[in-house]
């Protein structure tokens, strides 16, 4: 497993667990936006500046999320992130949700993104510039 | 107590749950847009042809909420309204949460709308067939 | 594709949208919740009993998610829901999002849910009565 | 306006979003959540063991808020926090979310919590530890 490409630090809430007294699967989703986002941007994608100025957003088309341990109340868990690859019209990422404390791993999500104008929801070309940000995690084994 | 003027059913979910084992503060809000969304609907108002066409919304600009008694994972629950009164700038909703079964009082919740030319953010004038759609609860036990 | 085993009507809220103008990707997941507990309990299957009385709870295990063409605000869709087979340890179960107005496949949702004893997140049996209840969607096409 | 006790720089996802293109109402309060929460912790507040070990809780029992100006898609935005006073059986918070790039002040809060024993739901004295954290914010402008 190569080095993650980011790294977000995220403490749970209680708005994050639900009656089963962990945490609710959407919202490793939400966190794995956070991270995507954020992971982004530090990568150097423009993502901002298309949205703002051309109302163009990167969308998701696809998802696969195992669930393997839950994350419970109050855990300081940490979202970690890799881009895959990029095509002529997606872009996949890698991300994983670990409870650094005892090394669970608790959550593998796999998406793909395309770039789409809006409101025509048209897809357009990944930038070439991002397709050299892919650095995949090099795994088998999920 | 008048009669409310709409009524949602709504039944709770596990997201709407949290580890404490009840339903989590911001779900009861979520069901109060529901039914708000439903109650202007069913009263006539033309929100959603504003919204699609104009680009104007009904924006929350201040609410009140009192938490007065928990509900439980898979409640049936109720979301009464009222439109209390309507202003030049200004409509006010009244919603209570009920569980019908012991009829407990859950929440109440007051809320101040405006209607807004958006992007500008720009507030407007409220319809005056909106102000003829208020029948207030004449209740001043809240 | 065999008739669903349920169907749910939604209508598009605020809280399901994002800037982009069309729904978030989340949102699809809550009503897919919404409309796997309901067919659950339409179904027979005694789950509330089993949260209520043993802390015995539906976990989500793994989900693959496409997302086809958006919901728009205000739109009114459906969730078509099948559980699609059950073993000892698992059940699946499939959903799709559509837009009836013009019969718009929105998102498709496969997903794996194990029984789970909490709190110690035991992997239970899947009860014999809701391996009964699998009506396949018979389709090969998503 | 005395500084904040506690301030949480936060950036606007799009989940946080609408159609309407600003941040959704209930977004904000998910934001005060995790300030309060990090705040009560950064001053001592032992509300994580009694969680856990007690299954004792901090419930919301009452709040009020203002939208005064809406946060906008990427925006980075700040909540600040005030423990206001403290009760024998409520604590008062008062939090300000703010844009910093223009100082604009976007929305209010003032939230009153209990000290809740659940499954009981019982009503707990607010440990005087707390009481001593009190640190009002002593501005008459909201």
């Amino acid at each position: 497993m190569t080095a993650p490409q980011f790294s977000l630090p995220y403490r749970v809430m209680y708005y994050d667990t639900d009656m089963g007294g962990v945490v609710h699967n959407l919202a490793y989703l939400r966190w794995v936006e956070e991270a995507r986002t954020k992971m982004s941007e530090a990568l150097g994608m423009d993502y901002v500046t298309l949205a703002r100025e051309k109302n163009q957003h990167c969308v998701l088309v696809h998802h696969d999320v195992t669930y393997l341990s839950p994350a419970l109340p109050f855990d300081d868990v940490v979202v970690n992130g890799w881009v895959e690859r990029a095509e002529n019209a997606s872009i996949y990422f890698l991300f994983e949700v670990r409870r650094p404390s005892d090394n669970t791993l608790c959550v593998i999500v796999r998406q793909r993104l395309a770039l789409v104008q809006m409101p025509q929801g048209r897809v357009l070309r990944i930038p070439k510039e991002w397709k050299a940000l892919a650095a995949p995690a090099q795994t088998s084994d999920h």
